[in-house]
Order: C-alpha cells, then structure tokens, then sequence
C-alpha cells in the first residue's frame, strides 16, 4: 500500500481554473480551454473546501463540453471544465466531512472546489489502493465497466465478450472481469504494444489490432460461435464490424462513440437494425451517472480485487494544471499508457 | 361467431404448390414464382394429411426467401413456399390429430401437407372466433404484437408508445394493446386512409400519414417528454427519426425492417449508437420463434378480447391459389387493407 504524502503548505490565495473558453464542434482541444485564477473561496454553512490532488481526464468530457445530443447540460462558456478528481478536504462546515478526508467526485480542473455532499461520488475512508486509483479504476472508470458488464452485458461462463479500446482505463477492466467470469475475452485496440499489453497485462486471450487486421475475420476465426457480448466503447465501423458478428441474443453495451469525430452534420454509417432483428441482440446505453446507487458496492468489489493482485490498471499521470486544456485531445489520439491524470503535487 | 362451412368434396389426386422457382434479392415479386402440382401424398405413421383453408401472407416470408441474413434457413430453390396456414385435418396417423381437426402452423403456400405435430403452432379445439382470425390476429401477426410489446417494449400506464405501419396486421393489435395498457399511443401509415383507420377503428390517440406529414416535428409535438416505447415494423429513416424522439430509457423493439428495400450491398442510414448511448435506450430484436412456448397462453388473452369486443381487426381475403405468388409484393406495396390471406374455398 502506498503511503500517501501531502505536502504541508499553507492554503494560498489564488485558485487556478481551467476554463471552457470556446464552444468545441468535435474534440476538445487545448485552444479551447484559457488557464485563469479566482481569489481562493471559502466554504459556506454545509459546505467544504477542497484541494484536489489528482485530476481526471476522461473520454467523457467531449460530451460535457459540446452542446447537443447528450445526458447532462453542457458546460457553459467561461465555466470551469467539469472534471472529476480525488481531493483533500482542507476546511469544512459540514460535520460529515472532516480536514483531511479524501474525497472523489466532481470537483472540477481547478486546484481548490468549494462543494456540497452532492458533488462527492465516494468519500475515501481508509485508502486500501493508492489514492490515485480512486480516480480511475475505482472510480468512473472501473465502476463503469463493472456495472456496465455485469447490469447490461450480463456474461455468463463460457460467453465470448468482445471489448473496444480494450487496453484503456474501462476496456482493460471489462476484460478482466470478463476472464474472471469464465469468459473467452477478445480485445480490439490501436497498436501493436496495446495488443501485446491486452495480452499479458489485461489477460485478454486474444488481441486485435484493429488498425492492421482484418477485424471481421479475425472475429470470424476467434468467435467462430459468436460474440455474446460486445462493450463498445467507440462506435463507428467497429461497432459495424462487431455487430455483424454477434451471436443470436447476444448483448450490446454502447458505453461511448469514442470513434466518431463529430455529430454534427449526423454521420451516416451502416444500417443496423436488421442485425438487432435477425440476430436477436439487445443493444443497450451505459450512462454511470443512471447507476450510482451501485457505486459504493462496486467499488468495494474492485477494492478488494486490486488488494488480492487480481486486477491490473495503468497510469498515466502528468504533473500541474497547465497540461489538462490538451488531455483530452491526447486521450482521442490514442498517445497514453493508461488511466490519463494531472497530478496537482 | 361464424358458422365454417366446409365443403363437401372428395380428396382430389393431385396438390397444387406454390414453388419459389428463382431468388429474390428484394421483395419477392410473382415471377419469383410458379404454380405446379404434384401426386397427393399419403400420410406417413405418425403424420397427418391436412387440407388448407386460409394461406397467410407475411411481410417475413421475403426473408425466408432471401439467401441471406436471416433467422432460418432460405426456401429452397424448387421448394414449397414456406406460409403459414389454417387447415383442416382430413386424414390421420397421429392419435392426437383427428379428421375434422382445426389446425394453424407451417403448412406452405399449397392446397394439401402431409405434416407431423413439429409444423403445428396451435390446434384449434373450439374456435371462438372466425377461423380465419387464427391466421392472423390470433396467429403470427397478433402473437407477435402481443408478446413483442409486452416482453421487449413493457409499457406502464402513461407511457407514450409509437408504432410504425399502424394500421397492419401486427401494428394495429400493438396500438390497441397498448391503449389498453393506458398508454398513448401514435400510428405512423403511409395513407391518409390509414391514418383515419387508426384513429377510428384502431383506437390510436393519434396518427401520423408519414409520407405527407413532418414526422420529426408531429413527433416533437405529441410526444413531448418523448417515446417511452416504439415498436418498430421499417426500420430505414423511419426507424432513425424515432430513435431521435425517444424519451431516456426507452424500448426500441426492432420487429421489422419492412422499409428497407434490399440489404445487398448493405444500406446507409443515420448513425445510430449516439442516441442508444445519450438516450440509455434498450434496443432488441423480437423473432417470435424464440417464443414458441408463450404462443398458447397469448392466444388465450387475444381471443378473449376478441370475444369481448375490445380488439377489432381487418382482413383483406383474396380467393384462389393463383393470387399467391404476387400477394408478397403487395403487400409491401401497401395495397392491403387488413391482414391479407389466401382463402382456398
């Protein structure tokens, strides 16, 4: 177990943020972002201010910040990047919350959050993983792929689960909990290093790099029943491709389109429904945000598989404010090796 | 109720048969076909010769003649058309099947089948309601609608639940169970006709004549939290505008794709994955042969509605074999005005 240190200083004045300056169409990139600073503000009655200490990057946030097609309103012109991030309580007045509890939820790209119980997502009691996991694999992430697999998915010994971006920070873990189950696990990813890391990190059995192989017979060969269950997280040819392969009743997770670059005009791609037809699937949206009732369940279940070295997750960690305006453009090109964090040390 | 008349006659020598003679890569037109005959067979232990009274005409029966891409296997060059039929039981080596026997199941677009209890679907004991509604609204088309909707699409009281080709043989009993469920219910058909049937004679709340009227803003209108349950019967750009309309975790019961006018090559259409990711929508394809062993118990409920008045139904009876081979293609012209059979009188 990691011992974590906070460095002791005294709280400044000044609260740098990171600020959604313009309107992104398609990925956000660091010219859409301005890095600015607010005089630091302080709790009211019920409130806590927090340091945050690691700041998530995540696919979701090309979502967040457009202003069409989505599940939660977009962030407005000016406002800081909606982010999630664990932090460090430094003041509170609210009796639940005490300084120097840690705490994951939405606290914002920004170095302080002045937030409510509403904003916190988990309140990390006694740490059993290194405090950054709580940002990735047992958080968003991890609890997504979870409750994804196992509420939509619904795997059973012996099904063949497929999984796109398959070594990322929700991919590598729905491979994993799927080998757990007794599954046969197929991999799709972007580089030949990810296949091998699919392979003998994330315990995938089999590996596709989807940019050189053909992805429809290597399906074909390695699923020669059918996939029983697909978690895609990109959509896309990919999603076409998966779908044509699927076994009758086979299930459909739609966790993320991380493979589409814009919505706007509509991309035309293949027509689908008579694959859901013939073959019988059920193709289902995963939005976490639907399930948090389950998060603190789910997160014990990965807790515990991390602490018995049953569960392996990457980081990919930067140091300081100023590289979280172009993460999220990094996170679409494919160029981390694992869960991506700023790291506010 | 109907008083049946069965014809006096004596079992002539010969059996006329409708015979897929080349494969369609669309809609089955008449040329896809040829009438023969052949020598009466004689029932085999175990058998039964039955005399068919009512062919069925089903949207489905394009997919049973297409090579590809389907839930069973193609009819085979040279083959029988496969139909569904009610008949009656003229001569029996199977101590549950007697002469005089009603009996609705896989009996081919033919005047006679020698077949065994594996192509009944439901023996009519004591028909309660005219013969011909057993192959139809108590047969394929009504089972179909009942368990389509009440398995996949689970509408609650207040639901709002859309439905496309409204006024035909599935979507009609769709719209009705519905509003029986208290839900609202919206009918998308392509005539105005139609559009006043619906409203009349099928109960629907509203009806949207899809060719003449925008569909996207009706929609917006008369659904204004959204689409709680659509029940699809096209697929194509129908499909895709009621997807768009969908309230959040809703049903999208896939149980046709009646619109799309051939799947070789494959068709474009709206890119879809987005709204089943933002919208958390269920998205499944219903077969009803996976759900043989409802069939009974659905025919119960359907007939006893009928019984009490509560489900109307039309039919469109063409007299003569030889109306067969061109029934498909008009039916997908939408010339029909009610569940089209062949009556061999």
């Amino acid at each position: 177990m990691q011992k974590l240190l906070i460095p002791s200083y005294s709280t400044p004045e000044r609260n740098r943020q990171v600020l959604l300056v313009e309107r992104p169409t398609a990925i956000p990139e660091a010219r859409h972002f301005a890095i600015d600073e607010e005089a630091l503000k302080s709790p009211a009655e019920g409130e806590f201010l927090v340091r945050n200490i690691y700041l998530s990057v995540d696919p979701a946030q090309r979502g967040w910040a457009a202003d069409v097609n989505n599940y939660s309103p977009p962030v407005p012109i000016g406002g800081v990047m909606r982010a999630l991030a664990v932090g460090v309580v430094v003041e509170s007045r609210h009796p639940d919350f005490v300084a120097g509890d840690f705490v994951y939820g939405w606290l914002g790209w920004q170095d302080y959050a002045v937030v409510g119980p509403q904003q916190v997502m988990s309140q990390i009691k006694n740490p059993a993983a290194p405090l950054s996991a709580y940002a990735g694999v047992l958080g968003l992430n991890g609890v997504t792929a979870y409750l994804g697999l196992n509420k939509l998915g619904r795997p059973v010994t012996g099904d063949t689960v497929l999984v796109s971006t398959a070594a990322g920070s929700v991919g590598s873990v729905v491979g994993q909990l799927a080998r757990h189950s007794g599954c046969h696990t197929i991999g799709l990813t972007g580089t030949d290093a990810k296949v091998e890391q699919c392979r003998n990190h994330f315990g995938y059995d089999i590996g596709i790099n989807y940019k050189t192989a053909p992805v429809a017979e290597q399906l074909a060969q390695h699923a020669p029943q059918g996939i029983n269950v697909f978690f895609d997280n990109v959509g896309g040819p990919i999603l076409d491709t998966g779908l044509r392969a699927m076994a009758v009743a086979g299930r459909v997770v739609q966790c993320g389109t991380a493979s589409v670059a814009a919505w706007n005009p509509p991309p035309q791609g293949l027509r689908n429904e008579r694959e859901v037809l013939t073959r019988r699937l059920v193709w289902s949206g995963f939005v976490m945000f639907d399930h948090m009732a389950d998060f603190p369940a789910a997160v014990q279940e990965l807790e515990a598989m991390i602490v018995q070295g049953k569960l392996h997750y990457d980081e990919d960690i930067e140091q300081g404010i100023e590289h979280a305006p172009g993460s999220i453009s990094a996170l679409y090109a494919g160029e981390n090796a694992g869960k991506k964090l700023i790291y506010l040390g």
